[in-house]
């Protein structure tokens, strides 16, 4: 690289790629006195060079006397990027492909990666750290989850002298939204779906943020992060919120919970009888109203990490929109920028520890149950027998008689807590649970997660 | 330094250093993965080498195999410490001097400084850092800020490539217990103080928390990291708690608003008419509830980050004891001992900013008022008519009358809250207010934080 600057490619023009050039404009003085050299802007990727984007030219007008200033450097082009001899490779277009491949190609010509692709690190992240180590670049990714949170240098940097035992987050704002209208104005699923449509929040498909997808791939990334040992899409168990009704946010009301989807990454075992590993997992979980993550409200983010020395932490702010991501990725941007200047190189993969992922029945949690069950003497003793004979200990019970119209025989609704249980356990309990013949159904079954302290 | 370790000197052994001894034990191989190299404790630096130390002792002893397991390597004299020949100085002591000296010592020698040193920092912050930046080595102080939450990365690095307009911080574990306390339970501030000394929460002399002076002293270094602009704690304008009275909290709690201590840093100014600058305060602010700094009880910490492009951020944590001080002071010592491996430094300080640091008659903000004025026509009308004569506009007003026994005379109490205004403003409607004859008396006036997505 030439001494004197740092040549940067911009790999997508989308919402977030236009924030990241606005910013390197308007910020170009400060990002210079941070990195100890300019940020030169050298070429814009995309993929259509004839598609109007007056955002963009605004963005690249900001960067006055360079020649991005003209637009010249916007191209469809892959090589047109290569020539233009980056530094740093900046991507923000999203999907595997093209990205991966060229962002591979970016690090073997011996550019540094700054990316926000959750979907390409949760995938195949191994192959790009891989290929980082090989050619001695930096590959940092903090936007990719929980966009402007900061995550990657407190995880990976302020807690490495820390064990992180368990890191649960919000870190999807299209389902925290939904969540948030159906417990703050009582809706049921679909019509908070609707709303958050009419907003822009969810996609008019929106299976990718309401299946869990999105938070998993999160999820994965977080765990490697927080464990240091590699850990994929594939591995994580996950539920959406599509079966999340209006009854259930009201029945956790009812015991001073509120039900948000979280991502759950934990350390278990390391004792005689257990296998030490990672378990990741994402799915509707009730919290006690009082935890700091049942105050995340609407489209923002938060993740909450439990670690042995520090105790618990939380960070919360924006987990998308195009300048919250941008903000993350100059930070990044900087960092890199900084590391060539001074000739070295942050702190790479850390997979040393190299746990396995274990399945999610091997996780311990409380649960909560509802049940409608026939109303007649005996019935609360027969439910408590199942529990009792898979070793699984109630919290708390609650029955109340369901209200007319009800069904033609008399039924009642418990609701049941649990102490901590093995999952598998949990299971055996709810299938035989749902055989008994003075239990009409089973309605749901939820985890619930936060400590004593928050109860 | 020996390329095959990193030689690390710790100056004091109370409550902090002894975890930093137990934690360099216990996660001995963890470190040295993090770090490049295996991390040595080659000296302890006490005030009385004769005192039992069984913490100390058994930390120690997690160091199997070195000669620190026999606690050869404690030591009351500087120049052992130095004999040692330490690559990073780890001050956990406290205090101005011997601190002081001590790392300009250990700089000098080419020893990079790790410290949890707030009142050394927020007093002789420049004198440090200059140190650091002639002697080539790093200065690391994430534990003098909130203990165990990330701030000096995520201020100084994941926000790098934007711009922080505002920092708001509950930093005083103490302050925040008795508010809590107060707001929870009804006490008044004398009882809660109680309370808090006998939990251990504050000391037998707490002026140096319940007057804010700790308070300012960590808002000077967030000052510092949010602005890149030299601030000491001279510059910090504090307003303590022993003043918030049972009174005041049920009054905000009557308007949705909870009382909390504040360390306020802001830029303001940069168009025509003002003078771009840093205004630093800590004082007793209001916060709409549902604001995630109103949802921060007891002990914990947080810190509320406002910036240009990321918007809105939060920190939380434990600001305080052993094990989280302890856990932010390795992150620091994993992060200098990795650069060292490297043959680089971090960020150093950032000054480049260079802002004046403004009083806090320029501050902008929104205020409650609490009067006692006399129950008669009219006297609403004289209010309102001193507010607006001096451009302070009214956004709430809420008159109650007094409960019996009141004064001989029937009073009312009017709460009236401002929208924004200038300090400068307000204090002179506050004192005309003060010499109205309808006016019994100003009972209390308080600053408002938090915007209208809060309300």
């Amino acid at each position: 690289m030439a001494a004197d600057e740092v040549r940067c490619a911009l790999l997508g023009a989308g919402t977030v790629g236009t924030q990241v050039a606005r910013l390197l404009g308007e910020h170009r003085a400060d990002l210079a006195a941070r990195a100890g050299a300019p940020l030169r802007l050298v070429s814009v990727l995309v993929t259509d060079r004839e598609r109007p984007r007056p955002h963009l030219a605004a963005a690249l007008a900001g960067l006055a006397g360079t020649p991005a200033a003209e637009g010249a450097i916007v191209t469809d082009r892959p090589e047109d990027v290569w020539r233009s001899a980056p530094d740093v490779v900046i991507e923000v277009m999203g999907g595997i492909e093209p990205a991966r491949t060229l962002l591979l190609a970016a690090m073997a010509q011996g550019a540094a990666v700054v990316t926000a692709n959750k979907a390409l690190l949760a995938a195949d992240g191994a192959t790009l750290h891989a290929a980082a180590a090989a050619a001695g670049v930096d590959l940092y990714f903090e936007a990719s989850v929980a966009g402007a949170i900061p995550l990657l240098r407190p995880l990976r940097e302020s807690l490495a002298g820390d064990r992180v035992r368990r890191v649960m987050g919000i870190v999807n704002g299209t389902t925290n939204y939904i969540l948030t209208r159906m417990t703050q104005g009582g809706l049921d699923f679909a019509t908070a779906l609707a709303a958050a449509q009419r907003l822009g929040y969810a996609e008019a498909d929106p299976s990718a943020d309401v299946d869990g997808l999105d938070a998993a791939a999160k999820a994965a990334i977080l765990a490697q992060l927080a464990f240091h040992t590699r850990v994929t899409l594939a591995d994580v168990s996950v539920v959406g919120i599509t079966g999340v009704t209006a009854t259930d946010i009201a029945n956790a009301r009812d015991l001073g919970l509120v039900v948000k989807l979280l991502a759950i990454a934990e350390r278990v075992g390391g004792d005689e009888e257990e296998q030490d590993g990672v378990i990741v997992r994402v799915h509707p979980t009730l919290l006690p109203a009082s935890h700091p993550l049942a105050n995340v409200h609407d489209a923002f983010n938060a993740v909450f990490i439990e670690a042995e020395a520090a105790g618990d932490l939380m960070f919360y702010g924006r987990g998308a929109g195009g300048a919250p991501t941008a903000s993350a990725v100059l930070g990044d941007i900087v960092a890199v920028a900084r590391n060539r200047v001074r000739g070295t190189t942050g702190p790479g993969e850390s997979t040393y520890a190299d746990l396995p992922v274990l399945p999610i029945d091997r996780a311990r949690t409380r649960y909560q149950l509802a049940l409608d069950v026939l109303d007649r003497p005996g019935v609360l003793a027969a439910v408590a027998a199942v529990f009792a004979a898979h070793g699984v200990s109630i919290e708390v019970v609650r029955q109340d008689a369901l209200p007319e119209p009800g069904p033609a025989v008399a039924e009642a609704r418990l609701i049941v807590r649990t102490h901590t249980a093995r999952e598998s356990a949990l299971a055996a309990t709810v299938a035989e649970l749902a055989g008994l013949p003075t239990v009409d159904r089973v309605v749901s079954v939820m985890r619930v997660a936060g400590g004593a302290e928050h109860r």
